[in-house]
């Protein structure tokens, strides 16, 4: 188990500490990346080596932050995992850097403790919270760079302030970060204002395929291996379409079935409250929460379908 | 010409007025209904008479707010419109009530002044931001009902909190309505969280009909009048469809055709910055601004496409 520090403890090994590797999550998103890149130009102005390491590409929407990825340019001397819930997601090919991990900054309550030391604060949004009060206590001062690199991880952890995870604390940071020069405008336009031609392919595909039952009340989308494979979508693009039957006006069970390369069906189910998507998948041997689970299904696309509508129906006859 | 008033002036003046009506712009969004619901709410605790007028009907998914509408239940003696930007914008049928309004309280800088008062305030990202000052003036307790009658008004005319007028003030303002008691999930899920059938039918067949052009760097949508009709999309799904385009990686300039009952093509662009979507627009009889511009094409679709896109390639030639 790790040791548990506040944000001064922390920030008092951070100085004391040399030659600075910053690791990031597997499938880096803009919490992990940004959160890393602010702690980076922070360490830079106290005048540390520092770099990040990743072992997945950071997308190139992300170039503005001006990473400088790790290349072996120092000798690792002291490790930090930035939003990595766990061991698992450091990914392949840099175990020869993650086995001793000295510092792991986190907002997963799930967080297990694999580090050293841990400063974990699960009502924080995104991992990027943390490390605005980390530069504030620092007296580093948050320079636009740095505004940019904490709202991308702040804005994309909170889908645009809008998911439920979001607080008045994280647009009190918003707010302090836009005056602090964050280039709200460039953000928000690469963060929420474009998508792949991937994703629109399958989203074309999902709308084509989509079905009604009990008069609107369950939305019904179907993709085959051969349609993902043809529009080329990625997982996050395919995470993506799972949201959408359950947004449509009226619908209180939303469905989405991926068929996987193995021929067996994804399933993911999202409802809204009052619905319970965990039970609905439970009796299909899935589970989840309560308005987001899921389950996979063998046999055919029609034995699918029927059995998890008759669960379905039994959901939303006994609704609360 | 309005006599300008600041928020102190316009407190002191609803202290001294009875039997208040509260006026909406027609096609009431988010912003012009949550800042009236919310003075109607500190109306009522200041213990006045007020109601709310609007041309149109008030869209159902605002009914947390719990508006009174105005039916005669008393005769008003004192008319505010909110967020009213000119007198083209109260609609038809409610004339009677709109000759003589006493206030204006509005965020548009075009707003020509048509009130006897006017408080104007061009900076703020929404009127709720202005509704907000006045009511922390006038000391009545942000309740959790005025609270999600504001963040209504914040949050939609923001996009929630993503498009370019979203400010460090609208940040701030929307960290002490959550402190209020705005209840964020709820309201997140049903102004962000849900699209309409008949949106996501038009997104169906303007998926479908997406071309590229110029390597990527252009995309089109085009729909008849036939396929608008068929999908039953109302204005408003059409206005958001003409975002699709522009949003697609590698897109320079997104172009969406709709034909008008009358057969003529109604043209919207948009563009990133560097590329003139007003230039694009100016040749064919157009304009609009930088980045959103329009025009309107008679004649065959062929010809309209092949004018824009001649159009376009020039503009892509001497980008900025």
């Amino acid at each position: 188990m790790s040791e548990i520090l506040d944000i001064a403890a922390v920030l008092s090994r951070l100085l004391k500490a040399e030659n600075i590797l910053l690791i990031c999550h597997k499938n880096p998103d803009g919490d992990t990346v940004g959160s890393a890149a602010a702690l980076y130009w922070m360490l830079k102005a106290l005048g540390k080596k520092a770099a990040i390491l990743c072992s997945d590409e950071i997308p190139a929407r992300y170039e503005y932050m001006q990473i400088e990825l790790f290349e072996g340019q120092f000798e690792p001397k002291y490790k930090v995992a930035v939003d990595v819930a766990g061991i698992q997601l450091f990914g392949d090919g840099i175990a020869e850097y993650t086995k001793e991990i000295n510092l792991c900054i986190d907002h997963h309550p799930s967080n297990p403790g694999y580090a050293d030391g841990l400063l974990l604060d699960g009502d924080a949004a995104a991992t990027a919270e943390i490390i605005y009060e980390l530069i504030v206590l620092s007296g580093v001062e948050i320079t636009p760079m740095i505004a940019d690199c904490l709202y991308t991880g702040l804005s994309t952890d909170t889908g645009c302030f809008k998911f439920a995870n979001t607080t008045a604390r994280t647009h009190e940071i918003a707010a302090k970060l836009i005056l602090a020069g964050a280039n709200l405008i460039k953000l928000n336009t690469i963060l929420f204002e474009s998508k792949s031609r991937s994703r629109l392919a399958i989203e074309r595909i999902a709308l084509e395929h989509l079905e009604y039952f009990m008069d609107g009340r369950c939305a019904f989308i179907c993709l085959t291996k051969e349609e993902i494979a043809e529009s080329g979508a990625e997982s996050s693009d395919l995470e993506g379409i799972t949201s959408m039957p359950r947004m449509i006006e009226g619908v209180e069970v939303g469905i989405t079935i991926r068929q996987q390369p193995t021929g067996s069906y994804k399933v993911s189910v999202r409802t809204v409250p009052g619905v319970d998507a965990a039970a609905i998948c439970a009796h299909l041997g899935g589970g989840g929460h309560k308005q987001a689970a899921g389950c996979e299904i063998l046999g055919s696309l029609d034995n699918a379908k029927s059995a998890l509508l008759t669960e379905v129906e039994k959901a939303l006859c006994t609704e609360s």
